[in-house]
C-alpha cells in the first residue's frame, strides 16, 4: 500500500495499462460474421478510440474493492457499448446532425443511417447480453443488479431522459441552471455513475461503499460536463476529434455562459477536489487511481 | 385436463382474457413522470393495441410448463417492448418511412424523429431492466438465462440481423428462397422463438422442452410470416391498421412472390399443423391454447 501522499503512482502508465486491456476486449467482444455489415458498423464506432473513461472507471473500483478484472470487464465492455450507441443515435441527422466523432466520420456517413439506427439499437442490445453472459466469479444475483442499474441509467430515467431534455432547450433563450442540471447528471452523469458504482457491485461493495462511490462519480461527472462545455470553447477541432464552438454557434445554454468561463473552471477544480477527498477518507491510499482519473478529467484537452 | 380434442378450449375467451391482462401490465410498466414527452412517447406506441402475441405465447408456455403469471408477466411485457421498439425504428424516414401503424400515426409522425429513435431506445433498454428488476418467484440464474436469450433475439444475430439483411435486399430482382427465410428467421422469428422459449425457461423446462418449444415457435414463426406476406396481397389498409400492397409497390421479395399465393396459404398451414402435432404429442391436451394460438396465426386477418 502507498500512502496517500505517494507520488510514485503513474497515471500515465496505468491510463495506458487499462486502455490496452479494454481495447482488446472491446476488440473480442465482437467478432465479424453474416451480414457484415452489421458487424463492421458496430466495431467501426466502438474501436473508434476514445478515452475508455468508463471502462476504467469501472475495473478501478473494482479492483478498489478487491475484485478482479474478470469480474468487471464484461460490464467495463457494455459500458463502453452503451456510450457508443448513444454517440451513434446522438450524430444522426435527426439529432445533433454530426459528421465527425473521435476524429473520423461519424456512423451513418460512413454506413448510412439505416444502418446507423440498427448498430446503435445492436450494441445497447449487446450490452446486456454481454453482461448476463459473460461476467464470471459474480453470483446471478449481483450481476442482475448491475444489469438493472444499467438499465436505469440509459433509459428514461437516465442518458435517455437527459437528451430529451437538452433537445427540448435547444434554441431556448433562458435555461436555468436546474435545467442544465439535470441535462446533465442525466445525459452524462448517469453513465458515469454506474461506471463507477457497478465495478463496487461486482466486487461485492456494501451499501455505504457504494454510496461514497456514487458521490465521487456525481462529482466528477459534473466536473466532466463543465470542462466539455469549457473545451467548447477554448479548444480546437483538431484536438478535440469533433467540431469546436459547436455550443455558441448552437447558442446552446452552457455552464460558462451561465457562470463564465473562470468561475466554471474554478467550479470543476472544487468538484475534483471534493470527490478525491471522499475517496481518500473512506478508502486511503487504494483509492489513488480513483484520484487520478480524477485529476485527469479536469487536466484533459480532449 | 381435456383431450386433445375436447373442443370446449375457447380460444377467444382466453386470448380476450390474456390480451386484457397484459394490458393492463403494459399501462402500469411505465408510469409518466418527468420529462413528460419521453414517457408519453413511449406509452403511445406501447398502448397502441396490437394482438399482443408475443406476451401471449410466453405466458402461455410458462403455464403449460408449471409456472405461474407472476414468474413471465414482467418477460411478456419486455418482450412487447422490445417489439414496439423495432416497430418504432423501422417507421422511421431512414427506415421503411411509414406514417400509420395499429392504425393510427407512427411515433415518428407525432413525436418528431429525434424523440422517437429515444422513445425506441427507451422501450429497448427498459425491456431488461424490467426483467432484472420485476421478475419474481425465479432463480436468479434463470432470469439471467432470458435476458441473455432475449439479447440474442433482438441484437445482430437476430432482429437486427434480420433487418440488415432485408434493408439490403430492397429492389434486389432476384432475392433467393434462402435469403427471404434468413431475413424472416431472423427479422421476425427469433424474437417470437424466444417469446415462447422465455416463458419455458422462466417456469424451470428441461433442455428437451425448450427444444420442443424452439420448434414449435419456428414452425408457427414462420407461417406467421408467410400469412403476412399473403395478407399484404389480399387484405385491405384498414383491415390491417398499416399500408397493404406495400411488398408489391417496393418490389419486395415475399413468398407468394416466389410460390405463388395459393402454395404459400398452403406451406403456411402445413407448417401450423406440423408445430400443432409436435406440442400435442409432448405436451398432451395442456397444449391445447398453443395449438389454438397456432390456428389463430394463420386465420387471422390482420
Amino acid at each position: 500500500m502507498t500512502s496517500p501522499t505517494d507520488t510514485t503512482f503513474d497515471l500515465k502508465t496505468y491510463l495506458r495499462d487499462r486502455q490496452q486491456r479494454v481495447e482488446a476486449a472491446l476488440d473480442a467482444s465482437i467478432q465479424e460474421g453474416y451480414p457484415e455489415k452489421i458487424y463492421q458498423a458496430m466495431r467501426y464506432s466502438l474501436l473508434a478510440g476514445g478515452k475508455r473513461l468508463r471502462p476504467i472507471l469501472c475495473l478501478a473500483t473494482c479492483e478498489l474493492l478487491g475484485g478482479t478484472e474478470s469480474m468487471a470487464m464484461p460490464t467495463a465492455c457494455a459500458l463502453e457499448m452503451i456510450h457508443t450507441m448513444s454517440l451513434i443515435h446522438d450524430d444522426l441527422p435527426a439529432m445533433d446532425n454530426d459528421d465527425y466523432r473521435r476524429g473520423q466520420l461519424t456512423n451513418h456517413k460512413v454506413y448510412g443511417e439505416d444502418v446507423a439506427i440498427l448498430a446503435g439499437d445492436a450494441l445497447l442490445t449487446y450490452a446486456f447480453e454481454f453482461v448476463a453472459t459473460q461476467t464470471r466469479n459474480v453470483s446471478a444475483d449481483r450481476t442482475l443488479r448491475v444489469i438493472a442499474d444499467l438499465g436505469r441509467a440509459v433509459g428514461a430515467e437516465g442518458l435517455v431522459g437527459g437528451q430529451i431534455v437538452d433537445l427540448a432547450s435547444e434554441g431556448v433563450a433562458d435555461v436555468s441552471l436546474e435545467t442544465l442540471n439535470y441535462i446533465h447528471t442525466h445525459k452524462t452523469g448517469a453513465l458515469l455513475r454506474v461506471s463507477v458504482t457497478s465495478g463496487a457491485v461486482l466486487a461485492g461493495a456494501d451499501d455505504a461503499q457504494v454510496a461514497t462511490l456514487a458521490q465521487y462519480a456525481d462529482r466528477i461527472g459534473l466536473a466532466f460536463q463543465i470542462v466539455d462545455d469549457v473545451l467548447d470553447i477554448t479548444a480546437t477541432s483538431e484536438e478535440l476529434g469533433k467540431s469546436a464552438g459547436k455550443d455558441l454557434a448552437a447558442q446552446k445554454a452552457t455552464y460558462p455562459s451561465i457562470w463564465g468561463l473562470e468561475a466554471s473552471k474554478q467550479q470543476a477544480q472544487q468538484l475534483v477536489e471534493a470527490a478525491k477527498a471522499s475517496v481518500l477518507e473512506s478508502f486511503g491510499s487504494g483509492a489513488q487511481p480513483l484520484v487520478a482519473l480524477a485529476d485527469f478529467i479536469v487536466d484533459r484537452t480532449h
